[in-house]
């Protein structure tokens, strides 16, 4: 469930029903920055990237003023019309608001090769910018989501030189999931003094950790973004507590990343798959992602059958040069399964099942001795899964 | 269904159930090679190969002169102890058949994780063995099943100077299916006269575009194996007829394949993923299994939804270098729906739906004007896909 969540001077948000969804659902949210915020964002990598997104990187190059979501229509795949949609969509908030059209950062989630209804926007807007006030994060918690069952939030709070610094985070993300270099739909905002250099350089530190380390199923989305917002109201700069920013930032991010996959499409599991001892990181990740894709595996961990069979097969067809047998170990929570390749002469069906059924599972596997080390977070593969993705359009 | 087989000389061979399953299905088989064939395999590349795999390669070294079958236990993970039982098994075939320990080729596959009880095999080789005949080949086809709900058979007939040349094939696999270099467990029969050499590079090369070019799930299982054994009881000779031959035996593989994906865990569509244009065939091919194994685009051929922007969004992320947007068209079937990157102003829903209902399904995917072109073949994913996996072993 969504978490208290501490306010940021300077940052006043507001979501409506704009109808944009074909039910009742908040669909249209719109955050607003104070002149002197400075804003970093990191978004996906997928080649097919949604008009949204090509237009919230280009207009990062100016400062960013306000913040405008859509969570009915991902806006992706829709060509040269979508980049005038969304473009119309900016101008029609910056006459709002009463700045510049490359000032307003855009970003859309929903049914993806569909053209924005921009009546929904014409009349949407001026409703929103109404409602604009400083302690309706929540509500943009709840505005931005899509097959999402939970609101994604989290604030933390740290002291330096006697003063409070805030960061307060939003996300929203259920499938699709496998970011890569940024994360479904998350905005970040804190009351530190920060250049935008410096906040991109710890955004993409954070995301680095979190959203980039998340899959439900694979599917790297075209409408990634996540933006972190800095007003500078609490007249701390980061130059006073970097590390400190850093590592709160990274629990942020971390914490909001492992929401979105306790609210996977059908997820009845939250699952680590950690890899450590390959001769590179990107070995290590390699194998997790392996792992965390195989439905094999994925469906014993919804049946809490301790197949472990299937971790080992997908193991052993990891896309790894050097992967040897003898230098496997395979744990399940604290339960060895598979010592030097071979299993465990003391691992009993008992011991596994015991662990199986638990909602939270650490699969550890050994490939060497090295200290390379990645974690990667997923869920199981359920009836509900395949449900969802089945009607999601009717 | 199965189709009518053509028996070849000089093939002996029958099935029986042995208990090694939990239900009376057939489970163990026994197939006797005249002296005088020859034989070539290919094999899983997963590290963790099982134990039948290690020694019927190593075994291939030498002159075969048996194949011995079960498809209640896998016999993959089991260590040490699964290697020596292996052999015992073979042991007690080569004893019963007065042939040597390494002219048997063991095979397995059911459940991974599990020693195999020797005790069912000292009772059932002797059973088995005693039932041998020409005719039984429907037999086996069927004793090597297990997941699956239908048998997989072909054969192929083709003459030159006055002589006829038969190939006769089986095939088993229907989860766990992604085969890399070589298939689930596959025998392939011929009359003709041939070397290994000879045979293993015809294998080799029909494998390459039959059973490697399939995948129900992406999960390469531990025990693929698939052999050509050619007694020669013909009379003719691989050396006049090589580029015949290779041509049926291309179409026996590929035909096996088919009926591995049609019969895929809880399948409903049979799909083919054609990727064109490609600066490499490498590339072609990533851009295939990218779209083939997408949990989304998987999903939604299952509910017959012509959602295409998945199929946009997984081609989006495929791992390839230089993928630019506007070079690519994407069809269903004949149905143009993505030209030059923009959804083709011609595409209606009602087009696509029209073909998302059908059973058989191919998807085109052009990225650019070379000659390069790979295909795969897949399926759904359905209910019955998680349901199968998840009860697989209750």
């Amino acid at each position: 469930m969504s978490e208290s969540l501490s306010s940021i001077k300077g940052i006043s948000c507001a979501a409506i029903n704009a109808s944009i969804k074909n039910n009742d659902a908040l669909d249209l949210s719109v955050v607003s920055l104070v002149p002197g915020t400075t804003t970093a964002g990191v978004f996906t990598q997928n080649v097919f990237c949604a008009a949204p997104v090509v237009v919230a990187k280009n207009h990062l190059q100016q400062t960013p003023l306000a913040l405008l979501i859509n969570s009915g229509n991902a806006n992706a795949g829709t060509g040269t019309q979508g980049m005038e949609n969304t473009l119309k969509t900016c101008e029609l908030l910056a006459n709002d608001l009463g700045i510049k059209i490359e000032q307003v950062l855009p970003f859309s989630t929903g049914v993806i090769g569909q053209q924005l209804n921009l009546s929904k926007f014409e009349e949407g807007i001026p409703k929103v910018t109404t409602q604009l006030s400083g302690v309706n994060l929540a509500q943009v918690a709840k505005g931005i989501l899509t097959t999402d069952l939970v609101e994604k939030t989290i604030s933390k709070q740290f002291n330096i030189n006697g003063e409070t610094v805030t960061i307060t985070g939003i996300a929203k993300g259920s499938g699709m999931i496998r970011p890569n270099m940024a994360t479904m739909l998350s905005f970040i905002f804190t009351d530190l003094k920060a250049t935008q250099d410096q906040l991109q350089a710890c955004l993409t530190t954070a995301t680095n950790q979190s959203f980039n380390r998340i899959t439900v199923d694979g599917d790297t989305s075209t409408n990634d973004a996540c933006t972190l917002s800095a007003t500078g109201t609490s007249g701390v700069s980061i130059d006073e507590c970097e590390a400190e920013f850093q590592q709160v930032l990274n629990t942020v991010t971390k914490a909001l990343a492992h929401k979105i996959i306790k609210d996977g499409e059908g997820a009845t599991k939250f699952v680590e798959v950690c890899v450590k001892g390959g001769s590179s990181n990107e070995d290590c990740l390699e194998v997790a992602y392996t792992v965390a894709h195989s439905p094999l595996v994925k469906t014993a961990l919804f049946a809490s059958d301790a197949n472990w069979g299937r971790i080992l097969a997908a193991v052993g067809r990891a896309n790894i040069a050097n992967l040897n047998i003898e230098d496997i170990n395979i744990y399940l929570n604290n339960v060895s399964i598979v010592k030097s390749g071979e299993p465990d002469a003391s691992y009993t069906e008992q011991a596994g099942s015991a662990e199986m059924v638990k909602e939270n599972i650490v699969i550890t596997i050994e490939i060497g001795t090295s200290d390379a080390q990645e974690s990667v977070w997923t869920t199981d593969f359920s009836y509900d899964y395949v449900k969802i993705n089945a009607e999601y359009r009717t």
